[in-house]
């Protein structure tokens, strides 16, 4: 692990604060820090309605090896501040040494590829004040992006209605390989990302680029050749780039030349991709061409700026235009593979997902656990104090109607539910026993102090925690734009402490 | 290196295409690919007038380092294709292995922190077809990012004014330690980013979190007793967050009581971090009681979301306010700090730049070099062929006023120089001997193929090449919002090149 990969990949400000603990006896008190985010990524002309949660099995691997060994503490100990004092003292570097890493901290999370919720918890931690402190940086660097990443992966998905998407994004992301993962653990089923793919177990996708078509037209026989080349050495698996030159004139025409010298030797030829143009107007044109060629199995594979609203665009001008060229619109719909680049492995419209991890309790001698809470101007903004645990609420027709978070000893059996809103004085929601179908617990124990490790599967069982949970969701939540809120909720308790601790600590 | 991080960290197609290119006896022709950007970022409602490249030393070390060893070979050695059949014949791998990873290369650049713009090479790669395809995703990965960040922060730094810039982006980043030395690059004057920090040689910034406060305020004497904790154990590096509770009742007030403490005692307070509310009323507001105090020379650190739209807004509104407040409006300003977070950090607005790898000439036997491009509908998208040269012309003011493509033997001593439009037909201009102050060839070279490597110099020489660089572009290119367009020129050698190309692969 390389010096800025290690346990020195954080913010200054956390360890000048853990040499502060230190120095004033705090460094062993235990603390709590919840992980939680305060908005839905909102992309400009259209908004997340959920968020799907993911980059844990990294962020937990990278907390097993991040340590602080020499090279870390030498570095520490040539810190100057401004004022050219050496920022930390020889004491407490060998404090840090005998500390060793993020030890001691017993840790619960909600499993990646659920659906999660602003300003509940997701990630929770316990551990010695001085270590969870730590944590804060690299936790929310792993776990801030991959639900980015699944969240946008997930709306890409979703727009396209069981077609698949592919994650083509490796050139222009800002970091190709979490977000390749995370893609996946959105719904996407595969990545062009080769190296990732071998790591999480997938196989990597692709054929052929513009340059391979350049190539042969400046010094050999042109597209033609270029795909009489591709279709040589994979005939089983020739799928071909077709809009080099031109698509309908040149790219389609050629490529079905290929395919039927394919067909005459035995094999099948798998399909064509368009990367510019109208890809709408392209397909169907293309459809029918091959269709009349004899090639209605042929994919056709869509690229080029593609994210959730093109891909819904796209369909539904399919559906429009399709029937103008004589071509069954469904056949079309059926046939298409989206290859998703730049937006979405950067999450494009909103690049950042705002997590927040917040201080919620700390032990005080024999007081033992006391709130904690952070308050603000903006009522939405307070922390939810102490220690909670997060419910999930399923209606009457088995849908996820409100994320609750409760109290440590609140009873959750009792019906009516009554909810609060986290914020708004008054605002109450009262659920009947025959409105509810079941009550979830969703934060799940992941580490424990003595070191051992929950197994959550790998990404296959996040992908199909995924799907299970967006399919509880409300048609309305899903929509790609301006979705219908979800409820997050308190229970009555929870609400009371809040105001309690509201009232103590305001000016 | 890890397998997602080493050669394999790269597109399928790329090795499709290699395995092909070599089946077909292509792959050790020599091949060349330039990379250029398409557009500057466009923000939305602002948009970037020039580039700062960044990137290069880190994708050179990449280069260096990726290789194809047994666990590579063994990944592409259990590739499967869609059909089922194995993807990589082992006499391509036992060639791959021969091959050894990125070999008998020759690579120019525009050397890190220039200023750039579309459509020109910014990084031109010469050697075998196979090496230099499979270069593409890795090249594109580590270009794209960094140039993206370091234009971001340089705009940043241009609305500072003077003002410095501290990257504060790690925790919502989506990948921060690249994001880091871009900033840096692009002027921000350090980051809290401790490892990446040690990597560049920079000291690490910051001070104290909300957690602090909050863990005062549950268990000791709240912010106050937080302060003089701080001001204990960094006397002279003091700088306090105000808005835990209320920055202009409680921050500031005990932020002063404490300064006064430690001037008691002979140290000088650093000053005040100010996270949220009306950061420009706030910073008049508690420069007028700090200055009460007597502590006029108290930094005022701001952080909070900031853009460079934001930071302008903020000091045009100091200027407006601090009158009214009896306050002098440039005192204020020079003591600002801004702390720049995850709107630096991705690029918010645009979070990727759309560079490309292009082939433009490939070695054909006795004919030597052949022209190659790529066509397209959308004249602009046309790629510029051949093997070219860059040029920076600078006017009779010393700024920059033009880039200019040339072929290899182009003439650029003679005067008038004729400049044409890369793609509008009869657009030309013609600059006069007296307009020209100098012309200046911005490619450098960086590799040869023998394997030595330029010192192009470190992060503070990039820092250098910026500053110079914006210098000597026109206010109006520099402008954060609608910035005017520069000029991105061919010689009409090289637009003829292009038109009879255009003209040989127009279908």
């Amino acid at each position: 692990m390389s010096i800025s990969d290690g346990i020195l990949f954080t913010d200054l400000y956390q360890l000048t604060m853990a040499q502060l603990y230190w120095r004033m006896g705090m460094a062993e008190r235990r603390a709590q820090f919840d992980h939680t985010f305060r908005s839905y990524p909102d992309y400009g002309k259209h908004q997340a309605g959920y968020c799907v949660v993911a980059g844990l099995a990294p962020m937990i691997e990278w907390m097993a090896e991040a340590r602080f060994g020499a090279a870390e503490l030498d570095v520490l100990r040539s810190c100057e501040s401004a004022s050219g004092h050496r920022l930390f003292g020889e004491d407490f570097l060998s404090y840090l040494n005998d500390v060793g890493g993020f030890v001691d901290i017993d840790l619960w999370a909600v499993p990646e590829g659920r659906v999660v919720h602003p300003d509940t918890p997701i990630t929770v931690v316990q551990g010695p004040l001085l270590v969870v402190q730590l944590l804060e940086t690299g936790l929310l660097h792993h776990l801030n992006f991959e639900t980015l990443i699944a969240t946008k992966a997930s709306r890409m998905t979703e727009a396209a209605h069981g077609g698949a998407v592919i994650e083509f994004g490796m050139r222009r992301a800002q970091n190709a390989n979490p977000a390749t993962r995370a893609a996946i653990i959105g719904g996407a089923i595969g990545s062009s990302n080769v190296g990732m793919s071998a790591v999480l177990g997938t196989e990597p996708k692709g054929t052929h680029a513009h340059s391979m078509v350049q190539v042969f037209m400046a010094v050999a026989g042109g597209e033609l050749d270029a795909f009489r080349a591709y279709a040589e050495v994979y005939p089983d698996d020739c799928l071909l780039l077709v809009d080099t030159i031109d698509t309908l004139e040149s790219g389609v025409p050629n490529a079905i030349k290929v395919f039927e010298e394919l067909r005459a030797k035995g094999h099948t030829p798998v399909g064509i991709r368009l990367d510019s143009g109208d890809l709408a107007h392209l397909s169907v044109r293309s459809a029918a061409m091959l269709d009349k060629a004899g090639f209605e199995d042929a994919t056709i594979v869509l690229s080029s700026q593609l994210d959730e609203l093109t891909i819904f665009q796209i369909r539904s001008q399919i559906a429009d235009e399709a029937p103008r060229y004589g071509v069954d619109a469904d056949s079309v719909l059926q046939r298409l593979v989206y290859g998703v680049g730049s937006r979405m492995a950067t999450s494009e419209g909103d690049p950042s997902l705002d997590g927040v991890y917040k201080l919620v309790a700390i032990e005080n001698g024999d007081d033992g656990w006391m709130p904690a809470t952070k308050i603000s101007d903006t009522p939405a903004k307070v922390v939810n104090p102490g220690q909670k645990r997060l419910w999930r609420i399923y209606d009457d027709r088995g849908q996820a109607t409100a994320d609750v978070m409760s109290l440590h000893d609140d009873d959750m059996d009792t019906r009516p539910l009554e909810l609060r809103h986290p914020s708004a004085p008054g605002v109450e929601r009262v659920l009947a026993a025959g409105r509810i179908s079941g009550v979830e617990e969703i934060l799940t124990p992941v580490l424990t102090r003595d070191g051992s490790v929950a197994d959550l599967g790998g990404i296959e069982e996040a992908r199909g925690r995924r799907l299970a949970d967006v399919e509880r969701l409300d048609p309305g939540v899903r929509r790609l734009v301006n979705p219908h809120l979800y409820h997050v909720s308190l229970t009555p308790r929870l609400w009371d402490l809040k105001q309690e601790l509201i009232a103590r600590f305001a000016h």
